[in-house]
């Protein structure tokens, strides 16, 4: 078996890959911009050119296994990214065939919260459980569910929206989404900042808080006060850990996992976050499930996590429908030869 | 491969069992107290006996390829019954094993909501579907979660408690389980009486429920009354459905599953409460599953659905395992040989 895959994090503004071995080791990676070309053959050119350019460089020609790539609305099934995404290309966009095409290289692709997921089972924290639920808690909340050791697709390609299940069903936040009291609107960062503003303008007791921007408050704002003994601050992760806490005591009910994984900026609050969530969720799970659950936290490098979740999808794809053949660039030595 | 399986619905006060054939007829039934014996030995030898007469009288013998039991609490990777049902034998209680051992057949037992789904898979409404949840409306609510054509059963045997989701965190109504608030308490035929209650005493306007005596109300008085036009009873079945299409519209966003198909008493409310069911789960689901997941009715029947759950799972057992010689009994001619 070929000893390398590619990783490739599809994100609005950049894209980030790299070439990952076995062990989760990211042995060279590099970036281009997402947005600079108004043709998306031409984003797929550049994308070649200089990945082409760092597998020659690592000695690494025939022995990429496979291409993963995480990317918005990206659905693993047709392989596309779908609708309603800030990208320049008309959508459908068909991702995975573009790529393997280009590359003679299979290639899956998945959103980013699935791709960590099957990032943390290959390389981190969820390595040898079978069932477990990956909640990233990033500007919203996503997930990705993984039960008998394989990630839930749905029958669509579209299972694991856990950050828009309703958490308030009166009166709750406005969402994203266009409907209201969503998970994410309370446990994301951004949830996080929002619940800031709402203590702030409700109650009347002095805080850190105060002497910044009501508007401009970020999460990070409120770790910082909290750590620094803000009593406010810390009621606003006690409040954002109890809903999620309860949220995941749901979830729990759905697949019985063995662990969750939390992954993302505000799962980095550790126990200011991470104590009420547990308190939550062990308080508000059905009986048979308490004293059973882990709360891990993600095991993946901040700056690698995207490329190596991306990349540990390549392991997965299926050899059989690679590209009859690549379609070499002029750029370097085209590493594309595959059997 | 051997022709027909066994079905066997084990309930705290009978025990009802029968011979099934590939396509779902059920070619024998009988049934068991199950409380008679305060010896489980005892249990199993009276089950050993009975079911060994119809399996002669229907030239059954050396014809079974497994058994599957739905048992309340039953736990499929254990093959025992835990702790909390009202059974006159102290839990844990190996059942698949006694059975198998006895009966010289290997036995897989599971709980009676993921039995139905696995007998809606293989005769009824979810065949060639390989994602779906089951939903029972009985007493309480139950569920099965198939995804990808297999039971979840989750890392410890118990995933699918779907009815003790939380659907109201403020102010919910007590549950057996001892939490407050989950869609079983609001749901089920019990939770529509409870909600009859709650109407008909916070309400002025007149209704035929009051004729009833109001502890005495059932699930099927209401639905008589709304047959009738009554507008409370009709009332009641728009509350009802209206919470549980808001918990469908959540469980879909954990599996993102083709279809949900509801089985029993209230299932057969129509569209009283299927109607608002559809309208609810669309209007709160997240857009990407609009329009696309496909409310169903079980399409077992009634008097045989527990049998044919049961025995869908004996379609599943795995061969190995078997216990290596037959215990046989006094009673009729054993038919027990198995290769």
């Amino acid at each position: 078996m070929k000893p390398y895959v590619i990783g490739i994090d599809m994100g609005g503004t950049n894209t980030v890959f790299g070439i990952v071995d076995a062990r989760g080791n990211v042995i060279a990676s590099s970036s281009i911009k997402t947005a600079k070309h108004s043709d998306i053959n031409d984003y797929i050119d550049e994308l070649y050119t200089e990945l082409s350019r760092i597998i020659t460089a690592n000695d690494a020609v025939d022995k990429i296994y496979g291409i993963g790539i995480g990317a918005p609305n990206a659905n693993y099934y047709t392989g596309t990214i779908e609708d309603g995404v800030n990208l320049p290309w008309p959508t459908p966009i068909p991702l995975a065939n573009l790529v393997s095409n280009k590359f003679g290289i299979p290639c899956a692709i998945t959103n980013d919260a699935n791709a960590a997921a099957i990032g943390e089972m290959t390389y981190g924290a969820a390595r040898g459980i079978k069932d477990f639920i990956m909640i990233t808690l990033g500007t919203g909340v996503g997930s990705g569910i993984v039960i008998n050791g394989q990630l839930v697709y749905g029958h669509d390609g579209f299972a694991g929206e856990l950050g828009h299940v309703i958490m308030k069903r009166n009166n709750g936040r406005i969402c994203g989404c266009g409907r209201t009291g969503c998970l994410e609107t309370y446990c994301s960062a951004t949830g996080v900042a929002r619940t800031a503003r709402e203590f702030l303008e409700v109650r009347t007791e002095p805080s850190m808080l105060r002497n910044l921007q009501i508007e401009d408050i970020t999460s990070k704002d409120v770790y910082d006060a909290a750590i620094a003994g803000d009593k406010m601050a810390k009621d606003i992760f006690e409040y954002t850990g109890k809903i999620l806490g309860e949220a995941l005591a749901d979830f729990v009910a759905f697949s019985s996992p063995e662990a969750i994984v939390m992954f993302g900026g505000l799962a980095k609050a550790g126990d200011l976050l991470m104590k009420p969530v547990k308190n939550a969720m062990e308080q508000n799970m059905l009986s048979i499930y308490r004293g059973k659950v882990r709360l891990l936290i993600s095991e993946l490098k901040d700056s690698d996590a995207a490329v190596l979740g991306a990349s540990a999808l390549g392991w997965e794809v299926k050899p059989a429908p690679t590209a009859p053949a690549a379609t070499p660039v002029a750029a370097p030595a085209a590493p594309t030869a595959q059997k």
